[in-house]
């Protein structure tokens, strides 16, 4: 499987994040996709490439265009208002607020596109992630040229960014960016699975009306963790989206064959659906060492996810999600993708 | 006239506040409070009074039942988490994700009941809350039983809260529960003039679909102005409380001449309305030397605006909002006071 990955993920880096009350050196730091890199090499999973341009019309399909223009400004407007540092929002239009008309300073405008105070910039945020999102198109049109799989290495991760908001860590959504891709090239249904221990809230707000890309979440519960204000069973999909949007919330503790259950049934319902590409967003945060997640899948269990998607018998594209800049990271992420080559 | 004070106020202390990519001490701190008071004593405005104690019926028919239960919970379900120091939300559910759904730690309550960093926690700041909730109480029953006006010099101020959101400094709006205890008490419409240079984006909010109780709201332009995402002139009601909101939104740099005129036009439109109460929402954050706000009212203008509202010949109400902690702040605020009994 060939891995496309961009070392420009590199600029985005130093930057701060809220959490807990408190502004920390964000956990999602570049030794991340590192770490990744060296194990692809270190197994021998293929060739490492580095992405094509593209341009981001097809981003602007998933995203309201404005999100998308405001993105490369974010950080010379900061520098304008003669801050430095990391650039981060301080207020947002929650319910009740509203969302219709876009205010013109950067501060109003970082809040009215975000819904936390995670997805930070520095200089290099920008270049980092449209290299992310290259990295995602280059990846998927390997598959749509007829490689059975590829791998988009993509720091930063998308399936937190949703139609007009980045949060917790994500930009632009590179899995939802790629499925529109595949559509534009003539696919009829494409298919996401996202296994990452969060819930990919941008994703599913992102397709929630729509019937051509379903959605299938994997993840902890949002009554108790992040991102929480979506990702419950209840939610199946709005209008002639209804019923394409699948969600398996799941408590703390989860082990892995709890876990194999709720992707038993997704997978059910993805050969249901019959989509002629399946997107993987792939996050390894499920792992039982994870600092911060609580399910308790191990290293072992990694492989067999792999081996279950391989199962599913259609061209697939994994995208990189969540997951923290532990070694065992890099073991899991690509032990997934070993299982997925037969390993 | 009599003031209503807590020295209870001084329990919120010490927190911090997320604005401009930091986490820095709250702006909003109780030397406010107690400039205001000194200078009420040093001019010998009339007797200082402490509240008296309210139960929270009132404020759960303004606010969502669920948040007022939750403010005295924040502080100790912060500190069984094992943290300490300021609690502040990090995550928020803005358009796209779900309001309905309350999740169950502490960090979503946060943000689910919340719009920013602003409104933030410390151990005595429930009590303050209560204190600042009571002294609004306090002063409308001196004027239900026949005062012309009295002074509630409420601390943490109230006008950013809305029907279950905190931020901007406030908690519990406590120009809004007054109202209803007016509406309550018999009177069949109140008006809420607010003049802080800010917009009173919860007041609107609580009131925006009913018709008993009209606001007004004199501030700086929402487009360039915190809080940003409501404000704008064409908010003029919703449902049967179409008609009933009034903004003036203004630029950067008005003058009183400017800032009389709209003042003027919602004296009018008061006056059309013929409510049996006026409650004014007082913040002198457009004074001209205010560190964080760009309206150039001066010193000798504070006193019209409170002749201007005596004219008005209604019963008053004044409960104390923004502006910051330099010594004229005080001497702006009970100039208005000052005017309003004939200065």
């Amino acid at each position: 499987m060939k891995t496309i990955f961009s070392p420009r993920h590199a600029g985005h880096s130093g930057n701060l994040e809220l959490i807990d009350g408190d502004i920390v050196p964000a956990f999602e730091m570049p030794s991340r996709a590192e770490f990744i890199r060296a194990r692809i090499e270190e197994v021998g999973l293929g060739p490492v490439l580095e992405p094509a341009a593209h341009d981001l019309e097809t981003a602007k399909k998933v995203h309201r265009p404005g999100f998308i223009d405001f993105l490369p400004q974010v950080y010379p407007e900061w520098e304008k208002t003669g801050r430095s540092g990391t650039a981060m929002p301080f207020t947002w239009p929650t319910r009740g607020l509203r969302g219709d008309v876009e205010p013109k300073t950067i501060d109003a405008r970082l809040g009215f596109y975000s819904f936390d105070g995670g997805a930070t910039f520095v200089k290099g945020t920008w270049d980092a992630i449209k290299s992310s999102h290259d990295a995602a198109l280059t990846a998927a049109g390997l598959v749509q040229v007829g490689e059975r799989a590829a791998f988009a290495l993509c720091r930063p991760p998308g399936h937190h960014a949703g139609s007009s908001f980045m949060g917790g860590y994500c930009f632009i959504n590179n899995a939802a960016v790629a499925a529109q891709w595949f559509l534009d090239q003539g696919a009829r249904r494409v298919s996401i699975l996202d296994v990452d221990y969060h819930h990919g809230n941008g994703t599913q707000e992102i397709f929630y009306a729509r019937p051509d890309v379903q959605v299938i979440n994997l993840h902890a519960d949002p009554m108790v963790e992040y991102p929480f204000f979506l990702g419950h069973a209840d939610e199946t999909g709005a209008g002639a989206g209804e019923g394409f949007n699948h969600n398996f919330p799941m408590s703390f503790g989860t082990t892995y064959d709890q876990w194999a259950e709720a992707l038993e049934e997704g997978c059910r319902r993805l050969t249901a659906y019959a989509p002629e590409i399946v997107i993987v967003s792939l996050g390894v945060d499920t792992y039982e060492k994870d600092p911060i997640s609580k399910f308790k899948l191990t290293t072992g269990d990694y492989p067999k996810i792999g081996r279950r998607i391989a199962a599913l018998g259609l061209p697939t594209l994994f995208v990189m999600e969540g997951g923290y800049a532990v070694a065992e990271i890099a073991v899991n992420a690509v032990g997934v993708l070993q299982g997925f080559e037969g390993a």
